[in-house]
C-alpha cells in the first residue's frame, strides 16, 4: 500500500477511522441477533464474524505490535477471527464460522467498543508516528469498508435462503427511464496502468507500468436487466455455443436459468433484494451474474468484456461518481448505471487476476492480503451500490472466482 | 399408540401438558439467543427449531383439525417446522434449518405461549372429548419429551464444535466408585414382547407377540468408561478383526480413535460434556459410542450385544428407575449405571429396527411417526440421563443409524 | 461351514471342482478381452478380477497352507486379488480394480490352469485328508459359484453403460403365459430354522434354532413384471407414503422411475438383459428391484415382504427346483417363477442380515466370509436364473444393501 | 488456423498424414489390449478412445462434409468418440470412457485403416482442393500429434496406479552431467507476439499483436530435479507462505509431498516413468509438477515464472531444437533441458490462458477447438520429450488447469 492521504493530521485519520467503524454498526442496526449468526454458504461469513474480524485486524496488526505487553482482549478469539493470515497464527475453519454461537453478538460489540476506544487513544500517541503505522491504519479502514460490502452481500444471500423472505430495509426506489447504450472509442496505444500515488492503494494496484492496447470501444453504461432478460428469453441458458466450457458446466450443475435471486413470476421476473422481493427493473443494471454469464451474454450480444487496462484507461479520466452505499438505495438503479464507470455494479473484466510486472507483496502478515489469491479469479472494476465512495478509485482491483454470483456484479461491454 | 393414562381426568392431562411444555423452556434458560439458531450437522437441529416444531405438532395435529375455521398462527411457518410428515404438506430441507434467522427466538416463544394457552382451553372443551384427541395430545407430550433430549444432545454437539468450549451448566458430579459387573442368567424360552397396555405407547411397540429365546445372560450394569478405555489402550481402534466391515470403514473415514467428545490430554482422557470439559470418570458408563464401537467392544470383551427381546424380557421385571434428566446431572454417572436397566445411557441392541409381526402404523399423518424409518437403524433401549423418567418403559424402542454417536448412547453386554 | 457331501470319495470332490471351475470359463467364452477388464461401479468387479480372485482363494486358503515351501504363483498378485480378507494380508482398493490392465486376461488364464492342475493333484494326495481341507475345498467350490453369478450380474451392468448395448448371448426365450397368484397359508408356531446338516452350508446358516411365528400366508409365485408395471403406472414412484423414508431418498437421488435396466419405449417398457434389449415380459418375474422398491410395491399391493423364517419354513418343504443358470435362459421367465420358491429371482425378505443365536464365524481368515457383513444389509432367499442349482438350499442366506439393484432380485409377497 | 505449409503439393500432405497416423500406431505396439481400455481418471482417456477419436476427427470434419451421401463407418460411434464438439452432436460422458468395452481395439483398428485409406484417396481427389479442406487436414494432423502425447501421458498415469508397475519401454537413458543455470537478460519494450504465418498455427496463436514488456531475464535451462529436491528438503511442501492460497489447498487435499510419480526410497527419491521405476536424475529437468508447485518453487528460489510474451520473445529467436518424442527417450534428460527453450518439459508460464486481442474462433465446429477453454487454465510453452518436433513452434500455446500434474510439465524461471 502507498502513503495514506491524511499524513500530517493525526486527528483526521482518527476521525475517519471512527466514522468508518460507526458506519459498520449502522449497517447492522436493522438486524436481529439471529441474523448475525448464520453462514449460508462457505464463501459467505456471519455478520458477527465480520464485526469481529475487522476488530481483530486492528488489534492484531496495529495495537498488539505497537503496545508492549498488551494482551489480546480474550484468549482464543484470535483463532476464531483470523480469516486467512497464516503468518498471524492458526485459523478456525472457514466453513464452520456459522457454528460459533459464542462469543455472542453483545460480546463482540463490547470488543469492538474497547478496540475503538483504544485505537483513538493510540492514534494520538507517539507510537502512532512510527513508520508504517498510519499506513496500516489506513489499510484497516479500507479493509473495514470491504467487509461492509460483504456484510450486505452475505446477508442478502442468507435472507434469500429463508422462504419467509426477510426484508433488510423496506421500500424500493422507483424504476427510472433507461438511456441508450453508446460506444466510446479509445485509440489504444501505450497506456499507463496502476497506482502511482499519492493516496492509499492496495499493493496489488502496483507497480505502475505501461501496457500496449489495440484500439477498442467501451460501452457508455452497464448492461441493463431488460437487455439481460432478452438474452434469457432468446434461450441464452440453453445454447452451449455461447458459453465457455467451464461456464456451461457450472450453469448445468447449478441449474442456472437466470441471474441469482431472479424468480419467474406470472409472465414477468422478480428478484430478491435487500429491500425484499421486487419486480425486475428493466432499465436498471443487471446484477448477481457470474463471469460465465457475463461472458456468455457478451458473446450473444456480439461484443466482449473489457480487459482491465481497457477499463482503467477509460475510468482514470472520470471522477469517482455513481451510485454507492452512501446513497442508501441498496439496489442498482438506472441512474446509478448511467454515464459513470463507477458504482451501481462491479463489472467483470476479461482479465484473470495476476500480478503486475514487478509486484511485491507488502512485508509481514498483511502481505497475504492480496498476492496469494492471484490464480483462478477474474478482476472486477468500478465498485457497486454497496461500496463506499471513499473506498474506490480507477486503479482498484476487485477479484472473485468466475462462478461467483452473490456479489453485486454486473456487465459492461467492450468491442 | 394406545389409550392415554389420564382418561377420565381432563385437568390432569392439561396439567401434564403444561408441565412438560414448561420443562422444555426451562432447558433453554441458560442459552443465549445465538445458541438457539445454529445447526451443527444435518442430523441435528437448532434449539429454536425444536421449540417451533413441537409447537407446530400441537397446532397441526390437534388444534387445526378440531377447531373449525382456525388459521395457522403465521403464514408459511408450517413449511419451516414440519419435520418429515409428508401428509402434512411441504417441508423446508432439513440440512438448511440452521440458515433460518427468522422467525426469531422471541417470535417462536410468542407462538409457543399462544399455542399453550389455546391448548389449555381446548383440553377443557367438549371437542377434546372426541375419539382420538386425547391420544394425540398424549402423543404430543411424548413427542415433546423426545425433543427435550434432542435439544440437549444437539446443543452438546454444537458447543463441541466451538474451540471456546461453552459450558451449558457449570459444575460436575463427583466421580463415584464403580461396582463389579455380574452376569444375570435368563432361561430363554417363549417370552412376551411388546406393549399390551394400559398406558401410552408408540405404535412401534406393538403388537404384543411372543418370541422364542435361547438361554442367555445379561450384564448387571453398563460398560464403564474405564473398561472402554482399556479397549482403546489395547488397540481396539487398530484391529479390523474386531469390527464389522462397515464399522471399520466408518471408523477410518471418521478418524475415530475413541468415543465422540473424548480428547487425549497429558496421559489421560478428557471428555466434553454439557458441563464443559471433564476428566473421563472410569467408573461411569461410557457414552457417545456408535453401534459399530459397541459391537467391536463386545467382540473384544468376548461377549456380544443383547437383542431387543433379551433386553426387554429382563427389563420388564424391573422398575423404571435410574438416572434421568430430572436428576440434573446431565452426564452419565456410575450411580446411574448401576443395577437398573433404565437410564444413564441408551444401550445399543443387536437388533435392527423392524416392524413387529402384524404392525400397522397409526392412521393419518402421525402414522409417519415411526414406521417409515424401519430400515438401516439399530434399536436402543432403556433411556439415558437426558431422558425423562415419565417418558420411558420396558417396551420403548429408540432407534438410530449404526454410525450415530452424538446421542447419549452406551453399552450393556450379553452372552 | 459343515461337513462336505463328498466325504469318502476323493475323486468325486476333484471332479466337482473341475466341473465348477470349467463352468466359470464357459461363462467367459463369449467375451472379448476388453469386456473382462472394466469395472462399471465400485460394487461390481471386472470379470478378469473374478477369474483371478477365485483362483487366489484356492491358492491362498488351500494350497499355500498345506504345501510346505510353496511360493505364490506371482509376486504381488495376492494384494490384487484379495477381496476383503484382512487376515490374508493387504488388499488393493476395491474401486480401483478396473484400473489394472496387468496381469492380462491371458496371464490370469495361465494362473487358473496352473492352480487347477495343482488342485487336482493335491486332492488325490495325503495332505488332502487332513482335517478341514475338504471343507475348505467345498467352500471354494461354493465361493466359485457365487462369483459365477457375480460375473454375469457385473457384466450386465457394464454392458448396460455402453450406448451400443452389447449382447452377451443372442436370442430370447419366448414369453409364456402367467399363472394367477394364490396365498398359501402357514399356521405359524415354533419352527426350526437354519442348517443342521448333513451337507455343505455357510457358517451364517447356523446354528439351527427355533423361531416362533405368527400365522402367515406366502404368495404362490413371484410378483410379475406386469404387476410391477401396474404399480409404476399407478404413480408408485411419485407417492412417498408408499416408501420407507430412506427408500424415498434413494429413489429421488437416483432418479428411479422403474426397475433398473427398464426403458420406456413408445407406449411400452423394454429392459436391457444379457440377451440385449427386450420387451418387458408381463408374465415373467420382475427383477432388478431394490429392497426399497420391493417394500414399496408390497405396501401398494396391500401386503408385505416375508421374513426369513417365514420363507424358510415354507421352502424347506419344497425341492430345489426352478429356473437356474444351467437352464441357459439368463433372464427370469414365468415358468421359472412358477410354483417353486427357488430360482428365477432372489426374493427380498423383510429381515435384516444378522447373526443367528450362538453364531460363531469359522476360524481363520475364512471367518471373514460372512460375519463381518452383518449390518446394513437385507437377506435375500431362493436363488435366481443366474444361480447354480447345486449351490442352493432352503437355509441359504444371501444379503445385499437395501439400495442394490444390479443383482437378479425380485419380490414374493406375504401377509 | 492459418494456411498449411504443404500448399501446392497434394502428395506431400497425404504422405505427412500417413506418417503421423502410422506413428500413433507405433506408439501402441508395446501395449496389451487390456492397456488400451482403461481410464485411470476423468482427465485422462483410454488409448483406444484416443485411437478412435482421432479417426472420428477426420471422418467427421473432413470426409463426411465433402463426400455426399457418405455414411459414418458405424452407427452410434460418433457419440462415443466426439470429445467436446457440441456442434458435432451429442457426446458420451467423458468420465465413462473407460466403461466402454466395445467397439474393441481390433474394431477401432479396422476403422482407422478404413479411414486412412479413404483419406489417402480423398486427398488426391478434386474435392480436396476446395477452400479450407487442406487446412482441416493440417489441423487433423496436429490434432493427432496432440493425442499422441496424451496417449503417453494417460498411459503413464494408468500404469502408475498398478502396484505391479508395468513398463512401457524397458531401459533408461544414462544420467548426464548438468550445466549451471545462467540468466539471459532481455531489454523489454514493445515486442511482437503471436502467429503471423506462413505455416500452420492454431487459432489461439493469433492475431499477431504487440505487447509492452518491462526488462526481464529468463533462465538458460529448466529447473532440475536436483534443485527441486532441494526445495522439497527445505520444507517446500510445509511452508504455506511459499504457496498461492489455492495451491496450498490443493497440495493439502491431494497429500502432495513431491512431484507426481516420485516415491521416497531409502534415503533417495525414485520416480515412475514410461521406462518403469527409475532413480531421480538430479541433473534432468523436474517434470510432473503442477502450476502451483512451479509457482511455489519459483518463490522459494527468489524468482518467478515467465509470462507468455516473455517466453515467446526469447523463443522466437531460437530454432525448434531440443528433446522430443522422436528421440525415443520418453523421459526428460539433462541434455534435453539444456540451452534450448524447446522440448524436454513444457514450462508453466505465469499467464492465464486468455484470448489475444481481436481473437475469433475458427468457423464451424472446429471453432470449439480452443476458444471455449479460455478460463481457469494456465499457459504452457515449449513442448516436451513426448511432443513431436514437427508439432511445435514459438507461438504455440498449450494450456492446463493449475492443479494438473500428469502432463510432462516442468519449470523455467524468470526474474
Amino acid at each position: 500500500m502507498s502513503a495514506p492521504r491524511d499524513a500530517g493530521d493525526p486527528g483526521r485519520l482518527a476521525r475517519r477511522l471512527a466514522e468508518v467503524r460507526l458506519f459498520t454498526e449502522r449497517l447492522c442496526e436493522p438486524l436481529a441477533i439471529e441474523d448475525q449468526v448464520v453462514q449460508s454458504m462457505p464463501d459467505a461469513s456471519p455478520v458477527k464474524w465480520h464485526l469481529g474480524h475487522t476488530t481483530w485486524f486492528f488489534e492484531t496488526f496495529v495495537l498488539s505490535p505497537h503496545r508492549p505487553g498488551r494482551r489480546p482482549w480474550r484468549e482464543g478469539w484470535g483463532v476464531l477471527f483470523n480469516s486467512y493470515y497464516v503468518a498471524a497464527g492458526p485459523r478456525h475453519p472457514r466453513p464452520e464460522r456459522g457454528l460459533l454461537t459464542r462469543p455472542t453478538v453483545a460480546e463482540v460489540a463490547a470488543w469492538r467498543a474497547a478496540v475503538d476506544e483504544e485505537m483513538q487513544a493510540f492514534l494520538l500517541s507517539a507510537e502512532a508516528e512510527r513508520p508504517g503505522v498510519r499506513e496500516l491504519v489506513e489499510l484497516g479502514i479500507h479493509h473495514e469498508q470491504q467487509h461492509q460490502e460483504l456484510i450486505l452481500t452475505d446477508l442478502l444471500h442468507a435472507f434469500s435462503r429463508n422462504p419467509l423472505h426477510p426484508v433488510y430495509r423496506p421500500g424500493a426506489p422507483p424504476p427510472s427511464a433507461g438511456v441508450p447504450m453508446r460506444w466510446r472509442e479509445h485509440p489504444g496505444g501505450l497506456v499507463a496502468i496502476g497506482h502511482a500515488g499519492p493516496g492509499f492503494a492496495f499493493d496489488n494496484e502496483g507497480p505502475a507500468h505501461r501496457v500496449h492496447l489495440e484500439p477498442f470501444a467501451l460501452a457508455s453504461r452497464h448492461v441493463s436487466a431488460g437487455e439481460y432478460a432478452d438474452f434469457v428469453a432468446d434461450g441464452g441458458y440453453d445454447r452451449p455455443e455461447l458459453w465457455l466450457s467451464d461456464g456451461w458446466a457450472a450453469a448445468q450443475a447449478g441449474g442456472w436459468r437466470a441471474p441469482l435471486y431472479w424468480e419467474r413470476g406470472d409472465g414477468s421476473w422478480t428478484r430478491f433484494t435487500l429491500r425484499g422481493e421486487l419486480p425486475v427493473d428493466r432499465a436498471a443494471p443487471v446484477t448477481h451474474v457470474s463471469y460465465y454469464e457475463a461472458d456468455a451474454y457478451a458473446r450473444w450480444a456480439g461484443a466482449r468484456l473489457p480487459t482491465e487496462p481497457e477499463w482503467e484507461s477509460v475510468a482514470r479520466e472520470a471522477p469517482v461518481e455513481g451510485q454507492f452505499v452512501e446513497d442508501g438505495a441498496l439496489v442498482a438503479t438506472a441512474d446509478g448505471g448511467g454515464a459513470a464507470p463507477f458504482g451501481a455494479a462491479w463489472v467483470w473484466t476479461a482479465s484473470p487476476y495476476v500480478a503486475y510486472p514487478g509486484f511485491r507483496p507488502a512485508p509481514g502478515a498483511v502481505g497475504e492480503y492480496n498476492g496469494k489469491f492471484m490464480v483462478n479469479q477474474m478482476v472486477l472494476r468500478g465498485g457497486s451500490c454497496l461500496s463506499s465512495r471513499t473506498h474506490l478509485r480507477a486503479t482498484y482491483r476487485n477479484f472473485f472466482p468466475p462462478h461467483a454470483r452473490w456479489q453485486m456484479t454486473g456487465i459492461r461491454l467492450a468491442r
